[in-house]
């Protein structure tokens, strides 16, 4: 364990992991490392596993590559996507810990319009710990803000909010745009800061991006799955939109919110839009479909876990989504892996509960 | 008519009134007269008639007060409010103008973070005359915005929007808070500039503030009725609430979009809490039971215009809310006066077609 960077405990550190999906050294943590030293790392290291993965002195990390995975979840390892950021959610699975902060390591520190660093991880905390307001629209936006509240006409039986399973920050520079969008527009950066969190209401779906995205893994991990993407798949680049959609709509059957807005980070370097067209294809015209098929998704009220809803949620895609290709109904298979995958390392976790710490099979390459 | 401040042809200048409803002279207009004086004024005089309210010269205007309201509308005058500001519907119903802008009288020209003045009207007509994305949230917020777009997994088929109904605006310095919080935080003002303008999603309700506010008087215009308040009824400062639910659920129903945000405007002066306080009393323990209600409204698909839709509201009004105090069966009998009234103000308007400019009673004092 490293000595944290800061002599004041930062919030969470006990309680929160960071999961950075990866193909390459970690130059990218000096930036961060005033920020991210006190807290622990997951790595999950992409494609060839025999490639070594730098990670800059100093930080405590456990780093899993394909081995370790196929090592780790056997058979089950059919759930976790290979040569895509999808992968990623195999660190939400071995983390033990209450809360997830996961970003893409092309993402460096944002500076807000007074020039001062943006700490990314302290607002996702921040966002998290502050209740959220899906159930009606507080027009000055978060109302546990300081100088900020809920103004005139907001219900007061609806003012104590409910538990915020997941925050969605945005980014400065590249914006997250579709291939079609890039190709269009391939020299747009967002310079505007918008210093505003809100809730997104009940019912309401939204695109989720996983390249700065914390969440509450207790309450929510389970619906986080990334699905199949990359490698022997028809699809890529809707990894996060499947996490996305699939969480959005357990957030709302579970009354969870769901927030989006600050924090920025600096997003560094646009994607190649050929190479992304060409993974988007398809999903550019299944969403189509698919945000109908989200938006018509009731969960029965038996389904009082994460785990159950998402269980229950395969068997709507197979049904209504096996249809459109036999991705889905692949897809609907390995959504019930990924749970049996979630429920083996995280055996006390039934949603409601906090898991407690367990010795899995993993040989984390500790520092 | 004047001389338009500008030589430039301000947007809209023919298709636009601006709506103020007041009890005294109206010096507030001199700080707005760059931006206003282009545009003609519909002003309602409330409280005693025999007083004369002083307009800064140069404005192209028609006043009215209660004996003007009394005599246009004869009987069906019942709908309209008195000494509340709920007495601005009055315009709505007497504008010939496809859009409505309304301000109140204590706000001032804001400035944005970089000190330049912000003119509210031209944000409202570019909100107005932009699309609006009521079915799917876009997390860059404005995707019609300048350097702004529809971000990585918005479905293509949604992203040329429906037509923005309504644009509500925002308030820097006093924040449009109810009577209890006005109380709780009498020194709270809102000094936080958000650089965005958000559709308000489908299916989610909103406290909408009268106070700066634009909408599409032919589109939305017969559900932006203020309600009853003030003079002899229970309740107060519940006006544009019970025109923004009833408003909601109404462009919900039609496929129309609402929009909230910029512009702000400077909001001088904080009202009497106390008196607030009285005046809101009713409407706060109501609003838990009528919340819901509008959350449940379902309108027949046969509502094709908002005038339809509207009656229809009126009959569930009575017939839900009516259990809960005689104020909303007479409420729900002047929504329908207040049908017929903007029906004989406006015959040919059945929320589909331009109304034609009409001579009516009015005589207005003209400048």
């Amino acid at each position: 364990m490293s000595v944290p960077a800061t002599t004041v405990t930062p919030p969470l550190v006990d309680e929160l992991d960071i999961v950075i999906p990866t193909i390459r050294n970690l130059d990218f943590l000096e930036q961060w490392r005033s920020f991210f030293q006190p807290y622990h790392l997951i790595i999950v290291q992409d494609g060839d596993p025999t490639k070594t993965i730098r990670v800059p002195e100093g930080f405590d990390y456990e780093l899993y590559n394909r081995n370790d995975i196929n090592r780790i979840l056997g058979p089950k390892a059919s759930c976790i996507s290979f040569k895509d950021s999808a992968c990623r959610c195999f660190g939400f699975l071995v983390s033990k810990k209450k809360y997830i902060f996961t970003i893409d390591d092309d993402c460096f520190v944002a500076k807000d319009p007074s020039g001062q660093e943006i700490n990314a991880l302290a607002q996702h905390i921040h966002n998290l710990l502050t209740p959220a307001t899906p159930f009606f629209f507080n027009t000055l936006y978060d109302p546990y803000r300081e100088g900020a509240d809920f103004v005139r006409g907001y219900p007061f039986s609806l003012r104590e909010g409910v538990t915020t399973a997941i925050s969605h920050g945005l980014w400065l520079n590249i914006p997250d745009y579709d291939a079609p969008t890039q190709l269009v527009k391939p020299l747009e950066r967002n310079s505007r800061y918008v210093d505003a969190v809100m809730t997104i209401p009940k019912g309401t779906l939204f695109p989720m991006c996983g390249m700065n995205l914390g969440f509450h893994r207790e309450l929510i991990g389970p619906a986080l799955y990334f699905g199949l993407m990359g490698d022997g798949q028809p699809i890529g680049r809707y990894d996060d939109m499947w996490a996305g959609w699939c969480a959005k709509v357990i957030c709302d059957h579970l009354g969870l919110g769901v927030k989006t807005g600050l924090p920025y980070i600096w997003h560094s370097k646009a994607s190649n839009p050929f190479v992304n067209l060409k993974k988007e294809y398809k999903g550019i015209y299944w969403q189509e479909e698919i945000i109908p098929f989200f938006q018509s998704v009731v969960l029965p009220k038996d389904c009082t876990t994460p785990q159950k809803c998402y269980v229950e949620l395969s068997k709507m895609v197979k049904e209504k989504l096996g249809p459109i290709d036999p991705y889905f109904e692949k897809l609907s298979v390995e959504m019930v892996t990924w749970i049996d995958a979630w429920n083996e390392l995280n055996p006390a976790t039934d949603g409601t509960t906090v898991a407690p710490v367990k010795t899995t099979e993993a040989a984390p390459k500790k520092k």
